[in-house]
């Protein structure tokens, strides 16, 4: 894992160990300075990821002949030796304190392991405040990822963030996260005539003779053409068979693809008749999905249609045949759902999910604070650039309704605020006009993951995660948990940070 | 690799086999269907990958058992032992031919190979185009990739598409690619003083006794002041300090990061009185980076003063010293850079070239387009999502400038286009108006790299895969390399192939 790092990490540990400065006591914190797609809720994620590494940091011989080969040539000998010897037993993490040399060797790693992490369970946390709790999401982004292990990624942090279901085996082998399959186009078009079904029979659920389903789902056919009015002969016939053998395939999970041909006159009269073909025999469909056109629409209209059968044919549970769909759906597309109107059960989410294309990554950096004691200030023209130096612990702010309205940073030496105490505290953004807040409740944030080489707390499970996730979002007031245009969450600091930030501003001016 | 794939796959491949047609001959064409970022140039890439996985293809007995407890219940045992029995020993690639459970099987592994790394080489490309050839241009995306493979597919085609280098280490240890460093701000911020350097001394590059260099860069940063007319006690002492240290840990490699604190009053007059110190040692620095702020406007205030510096210290080589720059380099700062004029010699991009937030996926598609000798056809209410059916092969007309200047797709039986002949072809999206073209040369597209299980042809470096596509590039005609709104790329179907079309079209409505 080591060398996962940008090569200016190793210049600069060179030039620590050069200066007798690799061991000196030093803290780097990670953190971003905007909430990601314009919101101000943001999930945090990467952890577990991040103390693997941790736990495996070592350069390994051929690293550190790696290295040599492309450290410039006057690098001493006795450098790489020490880079043999390294590892990260002195280092905790997102607020990381340890060796100069280590602390340094471990920004690129870390803010991979938790920008997109983080990136993309936010992003999944927003389809779900979207689709509501009982849409069932389902994230298929595999095709579209940043290859195999940024898909795998994807369906982690995806399901932390909401998502039900993965279509990604591999994630589901690796994480078991819930996976989910339907049915592919290529299926369907890979059959053109019932001569091609094979077998043809199914024997009812209750046991008993086999009956030839082609057959029954042709007499079915006609009777729902019939009631839809449409013209047998629009009917595809090669959809026709590929539904009827994937029904003898998965008898008890027969489900549709509607949209291979017409969806009207060919894809909803044949999955009706198929589905009541096996109705007949005592098996129940379990869904049909939808992959082009207007879908909030058509849901309605294929909704309608089951309902009609089901009310036509005496099949009460048919009405509530889940409708899937998928189909690039963004944000937008739940936003546009929700004010047309659905009949839609189930959602897949690719590309928009596991790509963010709202903000395709996520502004996470990580900055030194202190040095041998001292507090380090990065201070430049650009004043969002600017670092808040020092130790710090961060504290989340209740009001009484149990809404976290702010977060507070403070020296590590100084005393937690206490819950209904009133603080002074200096909002980021506006420093210079002091503000009180009484806080109901104060959570302290940082909790200690990894000491001595060691992780030192258990990890939680990934459901575990997954549901704290979910609780911490439901705190949230409705101004904070809004997608667009959001109330504002301030960070503040305490006024002794502050006097300290004033200090060394002024110093350094 | 085997159960990198979306669990409808395996569903797919079951309902396959179960209808006894899990070996008959199929073919699927992987494909996109318009350029990505809004250009018609895309640069193909992810062969070497997809064939590794190709050669892989394998179900373990572990990721057998795994997929029985996810298929329903009802999935016969026999299927699972097929699969342990698996492999692609019948397969080529990006078109697929072999046996029909097979080539559903690899649709989700190959699109996510392909994709982004075609995605992203494209992107790199693009960079390229605007920088022009001299510029040196880093990737240094691996804090915003998806995660660590994603971060090194980020690298790797980023180097196809014509960067110089990356800041990768891991890239740059398994592929080959020229690896860079700087300086991080970290390092400037984790030094106060000039007591905390250490050792203080070098010898000059010619031998003979060591110097003290933090007194001569002091005295040297007097001089530069008074001839930059600002006041020395503006500069900041830990950033000196940082400076000193830095070249005498890389005498020969001495670069600076100029924007720590302020660059005109603090970085620049720094820098150029450590350079100062260093030339009187015999050593040249190599470089400055500036991080923020407008690059542009900055970058031709440094090369004046590095001018002024060479000029009235008499060092020559000094105005010549590279300027890089990183922060948020997107295709509009180089465009920018261009119109305003600059004075960049490097480029370092990341966020804006790994995760291409202008398109952050490339919509490449796997189609069935053959079973057992009959071609597939696709044909939805979305005209878009059509599919062209039949094995094919691909020829690239070239015009007499040596432009290419047309894509034609021809079924496989048909005898390849002549140069210098005369052809009708329908051009997709006016397909119904035949049109005749005449190519000066004709090139076939397609070459087999995986028969019978084995890579049948010897995969060409990544330095060879780089210059093909920069001769690829150099081919296409201004109006169709430009960016934005470029001259669209016809894409073409023989007469017989349009006119197998044409019928399948008429027969399945």
């Amino acid at each position: 894992m080591a060398p996962l790092a940008d090569l200016y990490q190793l210049t600069m540990a060179y030039g620590h160990w050069r200066a007798g400065r690799a061991q000196a006591p030093a803290a780097a914190e990670l953190f971003f300075r905007r909430g990601p797609f314009g919101g101000v809720l943001a999930l945090a994620a990467g952890l577990a990821q991040g103390l693997r590494c941790l736990r495996a940091f070592r350069f390994s011989a051929a690293d550190v002949a790696y290295l040599r080969s492309v450290l410039p040539s006057t690098t001493e000998d006795a450098f790489f030796d020490f880079l043999a010897t390294l590892d990260a037993s002195e280092v905790p993490f997102l607020q990381v304190k340890g060796p100069l040399l280590v602390v340094q060797l471990l920004e690129t790693t870390l803010l991979c392991l938790v920008n997109y992490a983080s990136l993309v369970a936010t992003n999944a946390a927003r389809f779900r405040l979207l689709a509501g709790p009982d849409v069932k999401l389902m994230e298929m982004g595999l095709r579209r990822a940043q290859g195999p292990d940024g898909a795998l990624s994807a369906s982690k942090y995806s399901y932390i963030g909401g998502f039900d279901s993965t279509s990604n085996i591999l994630a589901g082998k690796l994480y078991g996260i819930p996976v989910r399959g339907t049915v592919a186009h290529s299926f369907i078009m890979s059959f053109t005539s019932l001569e091609e079904v094979q077998p043809r029979e199914l024997s009812p659920l209750a046991g008993g003779q086999p009956v030839d389903l082609v057959a029954l789902a042709v007499s079915w056919l006609q009777q729902v053409c019939e009631l839809l009015q449409t013209p047998p002969e629009k009917v595809n016939q090669g959809e026709l068979a590929a539904f009827v053998s994937y029904a003898i395939t998965f008898p008890k999970d027969f489900q549709g693809l509607l949209d291979t041909y017409c969806v009207r006159r060919s894809g909803l009269p044949n999955f009706c008749a198929v589905a009541l073909a096996l109705h007949q025999l005592g098996y129940r469909a379990i869904g049909v999905r939808l992959d082009s056109g207007d879908l909030a629409q058509q849901s309605k209209e294929i909704r309608q249609v089951l309902r009609a059968c089901g009310a036509r044919f005496q099949v009460p549970w048919f009405e509530t045949i889940p409708i899937a769909v998928s189909n690039d759906i963004s944000e937008q597309s739940l936003e546009e759902f929700c004010r047309e109107g659905s009949e839609i059960d189930m959602i897949g989410v690719g590309t928009n999910l596991v790509t963010c294309p709202l903000q395709p990554s996520l502004g996470c950096v990580y900055k030194l604070v202190e040095v041998n004691g001292s507090p380090c200030l990065k201070l430049t023209e650009d004043e969002e650039k600017m670092t808040i130096p020092g130790i710090k612990m961060i504290y989340r702010l209740y009001d009484a309704a149990g809404h976290p309205f702010m977060d507070l940073m403070a020296l590590e030496e100084e005393a937690s605020p206490s819950a209904g105490q009133e603080l002074v505290v200096h909002v980021l953004g506006q420093l210079d006009e002091p503000s009180k807040v009484m806080p109901t409740t104060v959570e302290p944030l940082h909790r200690t993951y990894f000491r001595d080489g060691q992780v030192c707390e258990p990890l939680p499970s990934l459901p575990e995660v997954r549901s704290h996730a979910q609780v911490s979002l439901s705190q949230l007031s409705p101004a904070h948990r809004r997608l667009h245009e959001p109330q504002p969450y301030p960070v503040a600091l305490t006024e002794k940070l502050h006097h300290l930030l004033t200090k060394l501003q002024q110093a350094s001016q």
